[in-house]
């Protein structure tokens, strides 16, 4: 069986060394443990709740930023792209670039992307929306291929679905379903566990203790089938920018990917 | 109390005839009932499952058309858009500028869509995603107001939200709520129908008879308190290019709306 | 058509001189209106949370209070039971008898009450379980049809469907879908406000406001077209020994039912 | 660590030899792990969709056929009851007594389950209800504790919870907010995979597959920590006179309580 791909980083891109620090101490873990490394952080976050939120260090900086970490640890990159005029040039860094959920029906954006991310040689990483089927991806892959004379360059990515109001559910027979559709398949066990809509530094009562609920799902779904997992880690979570509260801290990365491979190869993944 | 405010026309611009005829129809009705009238069609269905499907005339084609309407039957119009650049010309022509349910949470499009409106005059009609609970948008309308130094263009639109799998269901409960926020609701009776990811028009099994559901959730909506009202028809609805399973055929306006007239006079809204 | 029908009362039997004085309260409103009348009560409460909670009076003292209230006002009774043995002395009793959620999947129940029930000439009401379909009522009514030799003595009410965690949603379309199925269909806009699971007297934070949802639900349900209501009212809620945070004032009956009959007569029922 | 607890056998008893067949092929298999074993039956399938489908052999004959296959195999029997006449029989017979996921908030049956079993030194298996969240299974703790003088007797089972309709969604998070409560936690991956409503023998299209969902949700369970497994199986699963759709062959037990093992030993539990 493949090894499990592990996409992993930051949830967005603060500074640079932190980014290379991140990367270079998940590279280490991952050499470690023989998973492939993809080192992933976003340079926007287009839907914060609040027009005052930090989103990041934007299309331009962030690629330069992006590119740096590919040259100073020689990993591949992921990130992700919200407008049909950033599939270029992010084309250009990333060499697996990610579709967010909530834009996954956008016919524009899908096809723009698909089509630089196929010239570039890279792969897509598609989210799938809080509010698809696992079958409901058919449509996106098929739209994919249409795009791109056939070219197999979809990865999807489980991050939940809406169960009732402010929360997620992981449905982890929705895995297999979606291998069935000819692509991989990874886990995003960061978002899977947030609780959409309630603000986690506020005081809504339902946010306590999800952070622990990252492993779970990580773990649930490689025992399920899962060929990937992507996770966002960071330095210090409580002081993150953006997400902190389901952010991992970094020091945890090297006992969560071990037992990750240890289930992959009870299930016999690896 | 206000009267029950009615946004109907077409899904999907198809040609400039039948938008006059569906409009002025409408337009001869609402007024019978004394009820306010908005024309409604698309340009671009931007997320189609397929990459084939009809979209639309495109913006520039398409609000042409939507200005001859406008300027033929002097009705005010609404129609939706999905990137940042298009918010100042469909302001320049839409008075009331709709944001798709996918795209409420994008930042970008949101402030810039609230800008262009409010310059233009206009409303904003913001359809609540299917991942989000009534309450959730209190952050929507927040965002809309501090990008337009407060100005309340907001008008909310509920369409369902996600139920299980490959269906949706309107939480009746859930318009009060959205009314809290101190905006009016609309019903998006038509949309809220629909079966998200099954093909209409294919074999999938759970798609028969959800035409005969619009009235209902249009009934029951305005018996909640809903101020306003989303419909579409169409002249022939079984040959219509996009949607036609949730459409009303045109004849069928004049009854449901006085239906909807008489019940909100019954829950002492007009 | 027909007019509606009003089943109310009380949660549970209290004392008796409460439960007539509720009871002819609701007789003389309904007798207003020109609507159908039966007075509800439980005499057990089967399933709270906590074994210390208040219960009832039971079978025997239950029933007793409930022959004194139909002997002093002269109205049909409905109450609830829930195990075989207690079938017949309910149905000598109550002229409908009714089947609780949690509990009309139970073969052994279902087929005892609606036996006894058919043999004194009374009419079953069966409540839909919160994890059940509209269509998969169908099975109850064959079942009951099955074992009383084809009566149709079934009714079936709509009391919401489990929508994520502590919450219940009320699909409308789901209301035609059970009238498919030949029977005539109420809703429990009482129980359809609750937020299951979470103690309504504690500090849960997701309770609040809920008794305001009792009208709405009633109100859209006649507008989707249910055949009759089903409200529990208290003269002074919050003194109710169970379930208080969802029981109307007595006060508001006469109001909320003239909405509802005319909501019914705007959609063509009466 | 603990090592993880198997109870498995079959849906329901059908005649004694098939039932020994099965428990002692259970109990080589799991010895040769060396995982704890429990032989677990229905003598009643109380909540059947049709009257006339096969319920099992009931109490009297049931109870006989566990007790010879204890007698001959010499393990733990579980089985489940539906009735509180039937408490102290089962309770004499069974190590483990099973409350039902929808009788799971029945206040008389708890009760009486609970003291008899206590009584008789047995364990109380519950199975969580499709319509409750983990922390609601707190009631339910509280009042076996109120009922038996604070015996710590209760084992929580995850089998599902009311995803839209038609479905189930095991959610993995919920296993670790059981546990919270003191308690430990299997997963019944076989009722976990059931379509509810849907018959799966009939013409629905969704039932397809499902089977193959069970050692999914079993090994995704216990890599979330779940303490022990609930497994149906049958000889020749297609000829099961009830369930067989969900009910794994018994040739496959080997494997799949292997590879449970293995992912218990990865996360530390065994």
């Amino acid at each position: 069986g493949q090894p499990l791909v592990v996409i992993a980083g930051l949830n967005v891109l603060e500074d640079l060394s932190m980014a290379i620090e991140v990367g270079r101490h998940l590279k280490a873990v991952t050499a470690d443990l023989g998973l492939p490394y993809v080192f992933k952080a976003s340079f926007d976050k287009a839907n914060r709740s609040s027009i005052t939120s930090y989103r990041g260090p934007g299309l331009e900086k962030g690629l330069q930023m992006l590119a740096a970490v590919k040259a100073e640890l020689n990993v591949p990159i992921c990130t992700d792209l919200h407008e049909v005029d950033q599939a270029d040039p992010v084309a250009a860094v990333a060499d697996i670039v990610q579709i967010p959920a909530f834009l996954c029906r956008q016919t524009d954006l899908v096809v723009a992307t698909a089509r630089a991310t196929a010239a570039a040689g890279g792969l897509l990483h598609v989210k799938k929306g809080q509010f698809l089927a696992p079958w409901d991806c058919r449509a996106i892959v098929d739209k994919i291929g249409d795009a791109t004379g056939g070219k197999a360059i979809t990865i999807l990515c489980e991050r939940g679905v809406s169960f009732g109001y402010n929360n997620l559910v992981v449905d982890m027979l929705g895995i297999g379903r979606m291998k069935d559709l000819g692509v991989p398949v990874t886990i995003d066990a960061t978002h899977a566990v947030q609780l959409p809509g309630a603000d986690p530094r506020g005081n809504s009562v339902a946010t306590g203790g999800r952070r622990e609920g990252v492993p779970v799902i990580a773990r649930a779904a490689v025992a399920s089938g899962a060929d990937g997992v992507f996770l966002e880690f960071h330095p210090d979570p409580d002081r993150a920018l953006c997400d902190g509260p389901s952010a991992l801290p970094i020091s945890e990365a090297a006992g969560l990917l071990a037992q990750l491979k240890a289930i992959r190869s009870a299930v016999g993944g690896a």
